[in-house]
């Protein structure tokens, strides 16, 4: 079931799934770079789209490194079988907490365990859900153990016994956590030192303030009888800068109570 | 930019781009099959991770299509500019509303103008938050056009005029859309008809309780140490039921108070 071809994720050829001689070598990290480490069946998972744009540079100039573990390796028996009919009835499978746990043993080589230093994740809508301070959090980190599971729960004791944090990456039901895994490793590597230009960072804050963002426009100033409001074509930086302020929060209100709320209970704090 | 190899993406065999003349013949879709046409800058990142696994198997049977739409050919001039500078000043670049409005014409070609039959979707932290509901809402629907946006806002007059819904995956940014369109399009297909075997189905309902799953366990029987809870192996149907409740119970409540208090005023609602 292995590939043992190397993949090349980065400035390293690393194989598609580490071997305990290679992690313990230590020379599957480089210096400093933040590790995305995955323990999935669908290693041809990845890169997939974090492959490609910003993502996909960063990881090529080695401003993170990104590894996969195929959990079929813990498999047990000829068919290398990761899951079993859940005790005490029901429908689905569960994945074992011996499989699991070998391959959570494998992925902790060369990783502090501290997990702080190194969260330990397993993506499942039981989880807390995923937000931009998850992202903030994770991205101080020197790196990160992910879990994919697939239709299947897991064994609840082997999340018990490796401190494995759940996380959600929203009120939907996945196929798997390959998807998941992408768009919360998205999230955080933009965070990294050096992965994303001036412009986005600047762009960043304004999400940061916790209201939605004002409308954009740009050329042409008429489109399909359409005009740019007038007051972003005035120049007067002030009138723009309460315009967009106006605009943010009436969205935000309309669109979503929830952070609207918040905000205004952060604002009247600092106010009062 | 385009690329006119034809890329395979189940049945047929579409262009990564798909021309105005393919669209019009009707030749582009499975009859009944369910569409997502994606309006993207990285048409190579699709399918990605929903190839594999069972929305790949789904999509090689023809019960979805994936079709994409490259914005670059819309693009003006010689380096197919897609983007321009906020009006009124800031960071970051726009979409120009002139070239995706000519993408959002050509994803038109050949579905319903009704939103409900045909949503069409922009990827956006500005967005209401996609959730279960919006995935049945959309699996209902006929097909869906998804415009993934990278670092960009889109200016506002093209969301406008084509009734583009914003929708966000949750309170984080990501590098681009194309992600977020994969996770929705994976929760989406899920639920087709005849994209899940039964186990899977049934495991879904317990979700849809609005509780979290209560914790799972499978063989071997004592791992680590650690036993599966004594009731899951007595055989008392009763007693296993009542157990995983009140497990489910405690950990929404402890987890996702949101979830638990939306779960009480739907059951005393009912029950009063």
């Amino acid at each position: 079931m292995t590939e043992d071809r190397p993949r090349s994720h980065g400035r390293l050829s690393i194989t598609a799934s580490l071997r305990p001689r290679e992690l313990m070598a230590g020379n599957d990290r480089l210096r400093g770079a933040w590790v995305a480490r995955i323990i999935t069946l669908f290693p041809e998972a990845f890169p997939g789209t974090l492959g490609l744009s910003l993502t996909g540079r960063a990881l090529k100039h080695g401003l993170w490194q990104l590894q996969t573990i195929h959990l079929r390796d813990f498999g047990i028996g000829k068919h290398r079988n990761v899951d079993d009919t859940p005790a005490g009835g029901g429908a689905g499978m569960v994945l074992r907490p011996d499989v699991v746990g070998a391959a959570l043993d494998q992925a902790a080589i060369g990783t502090p365990p501290d997990r702080a230093r190194w969260p330990v994740v397993y993506l499942s809508p039981r989880g807390r859900v995923f937000d931009q301070a998850m992202a903030r959090r994770w991205a101080a980190a020197e790196g990160i153990t992910i879990l994919c599971g697939r239709f299947e729960g897991v064994d609840q004791r082997v999340l018990d016994h490796h401190a494995v944090e759940e996380v959600s990456l929203g009120d939907f039901v996945l196929t798997g956590g390959e998807i998941a895994a992408q768009a919360m490793i998205d999230a955080t590597v933009r965070l990294l030192p050096g992965v994303l230009g001036n412009a986005e960072s600047t762009r960043d804050e304004s999400h940061s303030a916790g209201l939605l963002e004002h409308p954009q426009y740009t050329r042409p100033a008429v489109w399909e009888g359409h005009e740019i409001p007038p007051v972003l074509m005035s120049g007067h930086h002030g009138e723009i800068a309460e315009w967009r302020r106006a605009q943010s929060e009436a969205l935000t209100r309309e669109r979503r109570p929830d952070l609207w709320e918040r905000y205004l209970r952060k604002r009247d704090g600092k106010g009062g």
